[in-house]
């Protein structure tokens, strides 16, 4: 049960009306990843029951790289485009212990 | 912003000090999925802030395949192995959007 990747799964959840936005910008963010190697999955999702929480799931081969995503001038673009419709994000810290598509 | 695809994002609370013994359990049936080919992913990870907090990450082609998985013998000897370990199961109902491995 060793592996040294990097899981982060976020909640975030908009402000009223504001989720399918969120998630459009989310969608834009996973595109840019298509090309990074050491992005392994960015998968966009929606709650079931209430439209403005969004999920996303992201698998990185390390921290580092994850951190990385975050810099530069497309990445804070995006973020300066999706800060305002973000009401709260809400974190779980979780270590990936491996399985299929880990 | 179209998929008919399955996930199922749950939540196990292992009973304490059974963490670990319930990721080996659910690793198991991450090796079992190996196979087949609707199960895109099926991901174990443990909380970083609570040993004994299991999120399992799956992505199905639909519902049906999902179901079905959860049939037979096989299946049925690992739940019934995997039950006692567990204190509660919190699902997160979501639906994947897209993204890089979705």
């Amino acid at each position: 049960m060793k592996m040294s990747k990097f899981a982060a799964y976020v909640k975030f959840k908009a402000h009223p009306g504001k989720g399918e936005a969120l998630a459009e910008i989310l969608l834009e963010a996973a595109e840019q990843c298509r090309t990074v190697e050491d992005c392994e999955l960015y998968i966009v999702n929606i709650s079931e029951e209430d439209p403005d929480t969004i999920w996303v799931t992201e698998l990185w081969s390390d921290q580092a790289a994850h951190d990385a995503s975050l810099q530069g001038e497309e990445a804070a673009a995006m973020i300066r485009r999706a800060m305002p419709l973000i009401a709260g994000a809400e974190p779980v810290r979780l270590k990936p212990l491996g399985g299929k598509g880990a």
